[in-house]
């Protein structure tokens, strides 16, 4: 999508180096971090200069793809440890795992050390171009229920800046606005991260998509009084059974959606299905620091980033970061292969899904 | 209540000065300002020194009280010009101008001038001590619904610091707490303004309350997972047909609730049943500064106060003040007079709270 009118994506290579939008430095400022080796491209991982989890594996095959060209005519040595190095930054996501996978088979696939390294770096390409092209046919398929000047609501940031180019919830939105259809966007602050006030938010500026950033409290009112025709998010994972695990607030949004009559719907690639976890309850929830509800950090008036505390001093928070939204809930999944409705997934779309995503 | 172990009142009297917590200074700082004449307690309350229906009301019966004491052998130029100066400093809290009615309905009542000064002092009294008696009452009847160890979600201040003395919706927390039940109280943080992160946790810090902050999107995974007991919210106006018109998030906190079976409790002092008003939908929704979405104050690690950006730059926001919370998602109305359920409001409750607040 674009920044400034330019074109970009979070992250790709060029030659044997790996470039990132520094996401750490968004909204305030925008810088792209180059990466001239794979232990660079490792550390920017690590330190969350790029996220979202299609977005991690796209530069975890890159990285792994530096690896093989720095290697000389055995690559295998370095490679093998430079994947370890990569697989290390993020533990949690399955994404990474998936992508150094996916390169090392390539690899390993090829006739000799010079085939292996133009099979690495191949296979890193094709991935990351893959994981567009997916984001491209969920807007396609979404972009078909938001009808001309619909009011989109969505939760946390599940935009191109999460992926590798336009998005999961957000492709449905881009795809509608290039359709002429003029979609207007209420974006949940979010907190405590608050990735939609500063993420999605400054996306959608980028696109020129009109929006306005609510408190994560303002939206069932706006359900209410009927200023939300329909809801979009991404997810962290989708059960077995359907339900949706994803950012904190979710669930309350789903909830409310319900109880106004307003169409909920989840967008994600194949890699968020997961047949392997039957349903949301079973997903062990992580509980992050205290200190992300208690702190926020901002530019002053004089543009220089402050870290205040917002909580009453000594008094203690809690932080779940996610929540776990029933399948009953969802009007409809929109998939890379269409938008299927809960009772469909497991039975039609699931399996097509997990096909598609091995 | 207490702070730091010494007991407080948000606002009172002391001979011819009024004292009042100042609220814009918690919870980073404590200090009490206080106002040698009408004209200085006024303009704490323009400057919202002092919040809070009941507290607002209690501050402007002294505002006016402090007026005749100023005057000499006829008062009421003197307080006419007063009153006026009063009631232009929050034009939109109907509990400051009862407030102020009723001191000066008490002066006029009386035989004359030394006597008026006497009366309107007393009037100002007793309506501050009524005040915290109707609290006291709404906590002894709230305290009936808190189980030993019960977990309970709150939203915003309606603490003692909204009141003169003990709150609303905190009132049966505290009364449960004396009873030695050990309650726990899950703080919503209430973005924009965040009362609760800064209000309600310092006040149950000071009384030693065992609670948690959590940002607003966390309340629904706490109630999908059991650790939610019981909500009790307090109320800016109760409609004639049992609507809640209050705080902006409320709305998603009743919806969530009935979707897990939790009970919402609405606690309110007489001045807030409003049988002038039909239901929530005809309540005018006050929309306020998108810049309450976009700053947030509060203390850098130096403590000194920082005004921060949170949102994208550039992004315009949307912020609703409050919401409408239909009559059937209340499961009670605690009242100085009893616990209410929603149908028996109008024909039982409601003319006798009515006649107590008039």
């Amino acid at each position: 999508m674009r920044v400034h009118g330019t074109p970009y994506r979070t992250v790709w290579m060029d030659g044997a180096t790996v470039h990132l939008i520094d996401q750490n430095r968004l909204p305030f400022d925008f810088a792209v971090e180059s990466c001239a080796d794979h232990r660079a491209t490792a550390e920017a991982i690590r330190r969350m200069t790029v996220r979202g989890a299609p977005a991690i594996g796209a530069a975890a095959a890159f990285a792994l793809a530096q690896a093989f060209l720095e290697a000389g005519r055995d690559p295998w040595p370095h490679a093998r440890a430079a994947r370890a190095l990569i697989e290390g930054t993020r533990p949690t996501a399955r994404d990474l795992f998936h992508a150094t996978e996916r390169v090392w088979a390539a690899a390993e696939a090829a006739p000799h050390g010079a085939a292996a390294t133009e099979a690495a770096v191949e296979a890193a390409r094709a991935l990351a171009e893959e994981g567009v092209a997916s984001c491209r046919r969920i807007g396609e398929h979404g972009a078909a229920l938001v009808a001309h000047g619909a009011r989109v609501l969505t939760h946390c940031n599940a935009g191109w800046l999460a992926t590798v180019d336009h998005g999961t919830a957000l492709a449905p939105v881009y795809a509608a606005a290039a359709d002429g259809k003029r979609p207007h966007v209420w974006v949940d602050e979010t907190r405590p991260r608050a990735q939609g006030a500063r993420l999605t938010a400054w996306e959608l500026a980028g696109e020129g998509v009109p929006h306005a950033v609510i408190a994560d409290n303002a939206a069932a009112f706006l359900m209410s009084r009927g200023e939300v025709d329909l809801v979009i998010v991404g997810a962290d994972r989708v059960a077995a059974n359907g339900d949706v695990v994803n950012k904190v607030g979710t669930l309350a949004k789903a909830v409310c959606a319900r109880e106004f009559g307003i169409p909920f719907y989840v967008a994600a690639p194949p890699s968020t299905f997961d047949a392997g976890v039957p349903d949301g309850a079973s997903v062990t929830i992580e509980e992050r620091s205290a200190d992300e509800v208690h702190f926020q950090t901002g530019p002053d008036e004089t543009g220089t980033l402050r870290r205040i505390r917002v909580t009453a001093p000594g008094s203690p928070a809690r932080n779940p970061a996610f929540d776990a939204t029933p399948a009953r809930l969802v009007t409809g999944y929109v998939t890379e292969h269409g938008v299927f409705a809960p009772g469909e997934l497991p039975a039609a779309a699931y399996p097509a899904v997990r096909a598609a995503a091995v």
